[in-house]
């Protein structure tokens, strides 16, 4: 039984461990395009602003530690074309020769890439997106060479982690936003708190502001354009979100959601029951939404890997989905959320109610606690929870999520929520949690 | 109808003020002995440690507040005696006065008392438990009247909290605790990082050591007599936790449950319908051991008094019980559990397995990541989630806890534990977090 994975990171390393595991003398050959198996790419901005010491930090695993355990791997080799009729894939090496490899089973771990309009002057050195390690020792090298005035185009997650981390290396930054808010316009609230963050951290934030291409004199970007004036910069990142990395698959008739990524079935099969997806190429299940989504993270991209490779080894498996938690920071202020959001709900046509409690993230009394802000969904009819967004100055808001998180896989109600029997100490939390206070609104509102 | 209620402190004033909000005409007179109403007691250890600045800012509402708020409230009066045939009770006010007070309805909250055993030379000055405002005062007036050298007996919560308090406060501080390991040999591991946290901070941390009595000169403490010896001391907290404050009702004939609080159903009505009681002076259904436990903790005290302010107004509801969370910290270790403890459940024959995790808090590539010890309960046979300890040098562990709270009260298995869709950014958690790591270990334990 051959196996044969393309992409060598999170899902694809995860399912050939597993594979690695239940069938110790199956064949299990892995085809990654780039330089680094396994890394923490979310990391990246973490080594900008000092939180990580160096970049090979990131890698979880190593290619010689994979080779160790038995995998074919086969680094800096891209993979063409998808054959489904012959099961079998056309890879390209890294000396540019092409060769076709058989399977019985394939799997695609090929995850997302950058979305890069076509925008006049995106080859001036300095303008680029940051995706990779490779990505990151490239701006590295620049800020190294004196580089100094970065324009961020783009403020959703790993935009506004990049302007943390590169206001923290001493770098003047600006983030230019064509949206009226942050975060995908995510809610006014964290439009709100992130604006007066990064204020008071002066890195300028521009919303309404449309990018429209890059000038630049020998060679080097030394402005961004914009339907608003030209901006100067000596650096540019494009942080517009990714899209699956799949145009490879052109020829190979498999399904591709609504989403544009690969359809999948729970056991993570695609069209093809002989063809695998998994991670950041994938859907996976929303439980609230129960319909596929594209939310590529790297929790999921484990799981569903977890997944492929139990089944693809023969064993027993499934991927329940997920509910959209999310998290991410900036500078002081932590924005996370769970569950559906409001435009999701409306689309498809769920009736919801809110509720919603500011508060302190730790006992009113104990000095220095944070100041959080939090808001639930629940169903207006059946108050089952469907979703929370929470914004405040408080690490703990990541794990307060996990709660909701939780308590909305459970199908539990709001007015569950208001009964949780939560931890209590002055040092972590009020007598009634934030989260509980926003519940006991509801139940106000519910029962008197 | 007359409302009577005694003890103005978290439950009984919340449920004072489920009334006032549903029946704003009926009379509700409520009687504490004490000088305060709603404090947070939990927070004592903090002002000692410096991270509360005045004792008063403890005080969450104060008697006029409540006064206003049209509340019939008697400070400094108790009450001697609960005459259940007549529908009256007796109370004492600071004169020394009694009288007779009549109820249609009758609220216990006298919440709980310190234990303290009859020791000799418990009258010394500088011999005390540490409980109230009062006593807080006390101990403050005396460190500010010079006295460094401070004996804790009891090497559970509050006396742990207190060591932390007092040793930031510059005194000198040794705890003694009679059994072999803190917070009643809760687990080996958490008597191990709790030992190193305190010497780290040169607390002194005698186990095994039996308390006798105290010597003194001149009317204040000065020795500390033990079972090894003695120990020198001009202070001495005696914190061996609370005992439910219920002497007033030798003659009253309500039922008491085996742990020696009041025996409540879930509207909190005592064995006479017409009294009910809430908080630290009464029992609360476990929601895992499905039957009366003892656990005085805050917020049981809050849920349980809104609960019976509810009903006692004519409105409906109903305490589902706790799942026995609790959390503290030692310095900058937390000690977090939920769910039942594996004494109660080997008593109660549930079979059950283990699933433990040691894992970074935080990305392991984030500097100054935290790092944690996650154990996992679960029911041998069905899988269901039945309790989690966590121990580590990370704040966020508490509402890590709560995130098993939650699926132990949805009665979740230890596999749908492992499937939940939790945050991920490297400044909050690993990719699995350490919760899902220990999941994780019992689900390959389970399905390979």
């Amino acid at each position: 039984m051959q196996i044969v994975i393309i992409g060598g990171d999170a899902a694809g390393m995860s399912a050939a461990m597993q594979i690695r595991r239940r069938q110790p003398d199956w064949p299990v050959t892995v085809f990654e395009k780039g330089e680094n198996t396994s890394y923490g790419a979310c990391g990246i901005p973490y080594f900008f602003s000092g939180d990580v010491a160096q970049l090979d930090d990131l890698v979880v695993v190593s290619p010689e530690s994979f080779r160790k355990k038995g995998l074919d791997l086969h680094m800096g080799h891209t993979v063409e074309a998808v054959l489904p009729a012959q099961k079998q894939i056309q890879v390209r090496n890294a000396q540019g020769e092409t060769f076709l490899q058989s399977y019985d089973r394939l799997l695609i771990a090929t995850g997302a890439a950058p979305i890069v309009p076509p925008w006049p002057g995106l080859d001036l050195e300095g303008v680029m997106p940051i995706k990779t390690l490779a990505d990151s020792r490239r701006l590295d090298a620049l800020i190294q060479a004196g580089r100094r005035k970065v324009v961020i185009v783009g403020a959703g997650y790993i935009g506004l982690e990049m302007a943390e981390g590169l206001k923290k290396r001493g770098l003047d930054v600006t983030v230019v936003e064509k949206l009226a808010g942050v975060m995908g316009q995510l809610h006014a609230k964290v439009t709100e708190q992130v604006s007066a963050e990064l204020a008071r951290h002066e890195v300028t934030l521009k919303l309404g502001v449309t990018v429209q291409g890059f000038g630049g004199q020998a060679g080097s970007v030394t402005e961004v354009q914009t339907d608003q004036g030209s901006l100067p910069a000596d650096l540019v990142l494009v942080c517009l979100g990714v899209r699956p990395n799949l145009p490879f698959l052109k020829e190979a008739g498999l399904v591709v959601g609504a989403s544009g990524a690969l359809a999948v079935n729970e056991k993570q099969q695609t069209s093809d029951p002989d063809i695998y997806a998994a991670g950041d190429c994938a859907e996976a299940f929303h439980r609230v939404l129960e319909k596929p989504v594209y939310i590529p993270l790297a929790l999921t991209a484990n799981r569903q890997g977890r997944v492929a490779g139990t089944v693809l080894s023969g064993g027993e498996d499934r991927f329940p989905g997920v509910v959209g938690s999310a998290v991410t920071k900036v500078f002081d202020q932590v924005i996370a959320r769970t569950g559906a959001d409001l435009l999701s709900l409306e689309k498809a046509g769920i009736p919801y109610r809110l509720a919603e409690a500011q508060a302190p993230a730790q006992a009113h009394y104990y000095q220095g606690h944070g100041q959080v802000w939090v808001q639930l969904v629940y169903h207006a009819e059946n108050l089952r929870l469907l979703g929370a967004l929470m914004v405040g100055n408080d690490p703990s808001l990541a794990k307060r999520c996990d709660i909701v998180a939780t308590a909305i896989t459970a199908k539990m109600s709001v007015l569950d929520l208001s009964e949780l029997d939560l931890t209590y100490a002055p040092p972590f939390a009020p007598v009634w949690d934030p989260i509980l206070q926003a519940a006991n609104k509801a139940r106000f509102q519910l029962l008197s």
